[in-house]
């Protein structure tokens, strides 16, 4: 299908509600449902804002908006249970066009980390403000606040039990399904964004941070370059410096960033044992969704103003 | 002068304490001699372990540890205080055989956040934990605390006090020194590995992170380019990923450490007006520390075995 584009320069937007082991007849017909029409919806708000002339910045806020708000994915409400039962927020935003960024790390409170992680950029000195600071900033930035409840659902609450009573071991990782939401963006100016947000992992314990707040790692955007969003093993995405090193083969090496992507998530991640994979998006409007897992949530809108949402390995 | 080196295989150390404005002058005899007596004696603490046939996970290790007990930088005991008269620190750790790593962030009582870090990479299946839940992760491993009055020196008392006299904005940056410690090494296995630590900024608010706790920002390591740690305004380093673009430069285009940390620190971040520094080693020992400040504290041991200990910019 077609939808309508603003101008003869190219605009796109690409997002993702994570990756893993999802199989077909894994799902419910109502549950697959959900969830490509919440793709559809995130990926259609954000392609509006730039149809409309409107920053990359602006487009992969409001579409990560919605991805924090749809309870079907692992970030805003809906968000993951740490071992306490509680949710733990991260989030992350990069400007393409100036490097400014901004990410904040185990929020607990807030309805939209992503407009956290703004704040931290465009109101602060910052790139980066952890724990119950980043609520006070929050607050005293006058963002929405919202009862621990609000965040909580019966799926996540069932999923918990189901890890603990599994599990001994307080630190497993034995998740197969690395869930965060993401969504980068080209717009008419010609400037990238990407951004990221999640509740983590399943039973985290200690203060465990991912890979999604983490700029270079779940999130990096670079006019020169692409921007990135990454979902996945977040462990692995932090040591390999994900987000920063598909930039940084394109921009370094002249590789095109479909070749840059796929080598990162399917060789050096595979290598490495991490499953997970990225959207990313270049100055040309290029899209490149690579995932080494079985299925990856995604949607995208190229320049052609086409749009694709996809769940599965063979869902093209 | 010269040490003695073990094997002949080479091996190498540097070490820093922060980097800024510091100017032949400003120091009295006294502050500069304790100055250069620790950092002396952090580098050889370091190069024996690296001597005797120890791993440069290990040497870094007991570099940054003395570091941080020396009260005269901004890590560990002597770390700055935030806004509200605490010590918040952060650390990080990588093996650059293994690409493995951990960091802390915020952490408020434990004498060694190195040690911490360490810990998260090898006792967890984490790469990174903040606050309070990394406070509990340390002590679970036993690892040592220290009551809050043990870290605060006079001395940062009172540049506090000057900070917030000076200053009606609570989220201030200019600093004029950006203090942090840390090592890199290289051993006779041929293995690199980079340590990070630091109380981050006078009068920090709202669990503000720079990037020594961030892997890609303030600390990489991998054996295919080398090992970074980096000392400077960490919102400029965390937007450039610094430790990991200076890595990927070497890796993927193939030029110097020399080079591409001249490159990193004299070019991209000075245009982009990030302050600061970094210290490197490459896997044939080469040792590059370049900074765009006036001054920063350092020290080396290289694969001949020579000590060299310097501060100002003309200190060679």
């Amino acid at each position: 299908m077609s939808l309508p584009t603003h101008a003869e320069t190219p605009v796109a937007i690409a997002i993702h509600g994570g990756a893993g082991t999802i199989e077909r007849g894994r799902l419910s017909d109502e549950q697959e449902a959900s969830i490509r029409s919440a793709l559809t919806a995130a990926a259609r708000a954000g392609h509006q804002v730039l149809a409309e002339g409107g920053s990359s910045l602006d487009a992969v806020t409001v579409a990560v908006r919605l991805l924090e708000d749809a309870p079907e994915f692992n970030a805003g409400r809906g968000a993951v249970l740490t071992f306490d039962g509680t949710v733990e927020l991260d989030a992350s935003i990069m400007d393409g066009a100036s490097l400014a960024a901004g990410a904040v790390a185990g929020m607990t409170g807030v309805r939209h980390p992503i407009e956290a992680a703004r704040r931290v950029m465009s109101e602060s000195p910052h790139v980066m403000l952890v724990g119950s600071g980043a609520d006070a900033f929050a607050r005293a930035q006058g963002l929405e606040f919202k009862d621990p409840d609000w965040f909580i659902t019966e799926f996540r609450l069932q999923q918990l039990r189901a890890v603990q009573a599994r599990q001994q071991s307080a630190t497993q990782l034995s998740e197969d399904w690395f869930s965060t939401v993401g969504a980068v963006a080209l717009d008419a100016e010609g400037n990238l964004a990407a951004a990221t947000s999640t509740g983590g992992m399943t039973n985290k314990r200690w203060g465990r941070v991912g890979d999604s707040p983490i700029i270079g790692a779940g999130t990096y955007a670079d006019n020169r370059s692409c921007a990135v969003s990454a979902t996945g093993h977040g462990e692995y995405f932090i040591r390999h410096a994900v987000a920063h090193e598909i930039c940084a083969r394109v921009r370094l090496t002249g590789v095109t960033l479909a070749d840059a992507a796929d080598a990162v998530v399917n060789q050096v991640l595979r290598e490495a044992g991490g499953d997970g994979g990225v959207i990313a998006v270049d100055p040309a409007g290029n899209i490149s969704m690579p995932f080494n897992t079985p299925g990856m949530y995604r949607a995208s809108i190229d320049v052609d103003g086409h749009l694709r949402v996809a769940i599965y390995g063979d869902d093209d």
